[in-house]
């Protein structure tokens, strides 16, 4: 791990040993973030899946989002990639670009929210590197999995007939920062607070996704909304899809603020964050599908079905409402033809 | 690959399907950088080798610089690392965080120089991110290599007795960015412009690092500086080291400036960002390296000696002058006693 010049900070390395190097313990081949690369391989007859995502403040963040749940989040967003495609996290890296006026108690209370998510998830930081910046602080992750040689789950393998689920519950974290930003007046104090949460620090099925290897045809993490990844599957896997946007699972929050602004759904359907696994499966997965999500008290929702693509691009998705009625996605949300 | 909201841009899946996608060809694991993470696997018996560095506007580049260079330096700076471990490089992520207001242009230009080190260096683009910024741009950089297991060169394998060299020209890029900052009025332009060249694209010896690997007993690459780098390796091998000012290989401009100016030594020797790489090796390993030195075409010279450490922290680094004479590092720079 190597550092850069940042002001009103102990010594570099100092910041380095005493808040980073800890969190790499019990990876060897970090060598206490005290060389100058990490050593990883996977082991006997398993793939390493690698992926960044980076976060920056006023775009992926507020500024004064508490730190430990902006470590979190830029941890998070990366394992829920790692999750989608059928992988067991294992270790990851850290690009750090902070303000010259940073104080070290943001830098302690950042790493206390690495470790805990370490503890949460099993994995180590391998490396990294901090630097000060001119910009708003900003966050590289680059996380490291492992999956069964070729087994990777991928976005292609939707096949018409297949049904389309999603985990946990969708729209909570985009109706949390609309609410954030004053956008939801009307709102009560604790689905506010409940909301703000989900868009703080997103709760991706990181040990379901490992189980999905075998059982889902295609997967993919929703980060630009339930919509645009299904979309993404689709056209990927050269298929169109069929949803009900009574069955996407709802919030108890959600739910209501629906119930008051119908038009909340354009929202909920495409707002993004939400960091849940939507995939795909054959319809004879259903049952074991609903073993897995009693195990792991995980809850796995059928929204939809994979049907034939007939070429025509703004037929790529339909979403239908509660008596199969396709819905039309307007200016003002999702509204009937 | 994904992407996040940058204005005056093609959209964004777009931008990814012009000018970065093409980098991923070539590289299975990368799935054309359609899917949401990549997949990486060592070749029996290797080990990867993963090392990330970020670099931001205004603090490692100047906004101004021209976008492949800045492109490639990113790039070189994590190669250097890897270099200096004795990996050979074989693909990269890249976090690329934009301000609003970005041109196509660069875009392009940059694509373009990651193309042209991508071809230098036989490395391939397999996943990424890229994202809007209010700051100025960051680039954050994961490089992978591989080496023999358990054979990454490590920094903390120095012995006294041990010859400390040094691979090509020191100081230029640290004289670079002074011509650049007007702070070496009296220097002529054909000097300036190959010291400006120096600093805004690093040289790193990405052939000669592999071949270290079992040769070299510790290795690190200079960034920080090289007596900081030195500093680095001594205290991981606790050791010390004498080094000899007037060895210290230096490009015809340098040795001008330092003509003119001896307390310009300063800036040669602690400056920093050569991306040169600074290794160990037994007395016995001199044949050799001067051997592949000449096979490799790469300058490799021997600066100074391993010493044992006396336990006196301002003693870990001496440097010699072409007397054997210590200097000491004042506010004025190297000096003598």
């Amino acid at each position: 791990m190597s550092a850069g010049g940042i002001q009103g900070l102990p010594g570099e390395f100092e910041l380095i040993s005493r808040y980073f190097a800890p969190l790499s313990k019990g990876f060897p081949g970090a060598f206490g973030l005290r060389d100058d690369a990490a050593v990883i391989r996977p082991a006997s007859g398993r793939d390493l899946v690698v992926k960044t995502d980076a976060i920056v403040g006023g775009v992926h963040f507020l500024s004064d989002d508490p730190p430990d749940l902006v470590a979190r989040k830029a941890l998070r967003v990366n394992l829920s990639d790692l999750a989608a495609k059928g992988a067991v996290p294992r270790a990851y890296m850290l690009d750090l670009m902070l303000p010259r006026d940073i104080q070290e108690a943001w830098v302690a209370a950042f790493a206390r929210g690495l470790a805990e998510d370490q503890a949460e998830f099993g994995i180590h930081l391998i490396g990294g590197d901090t630097d000060s910046t001119p910009g708003p602080i900003s966050i590289a992750i680059m996380a490291f999995g492992e999956v069964d040689i070729g087994r990777m789950i991928r976005r292609d393998g939707a096949r018409a007939g297949d049904k389309i689920y999603v985990t946990g519950t969708i729209g909570d974290a985009a109706l949390g920062l609309a609410a954030l930003k004053a956008k939801l007046p009307g709102l009560n104090p604790a689905s506010a607070q409940f909301l703000i949460g989900r868009y703080r620090l997103p709760s991706p099925p990181v040990r379901l996704g490992p189980r999905l290897v075998g059982l889902a045809t295609a997967s993919i993490d929703i980060s630009d909304g339930l919509i645009a990844d299904l979309r993404h599957v689709c056209e990927a896997s050269a298929v169109a899809a069929d949803i009900r946007s009574d069955h996407v699972p709802l919030s108890a929050p959600a739910r209501s603020i629906l119930a008051e602004d119908p038009g909340a759904l354009r929202t909920v359907l495409s707002g993004g964050d939400d960091y849940q696994i939507l995939f795909t499966a054959g319809p004879a997965a259903g049952g074991k599908i609903t073993d897995l999500a009693l195990e792991l008290g995980v809850s796995i929702t059928a929204i939809g079905e994979v049907t034939s693509w007939s070429g025509q691009r703004d037929q790529r998705i339909t979403v239908l409402d509660a008596k199969g009625h396709p819905l039309m996605l307007g200016s003002e949300g999702w509204t009937h033809f």
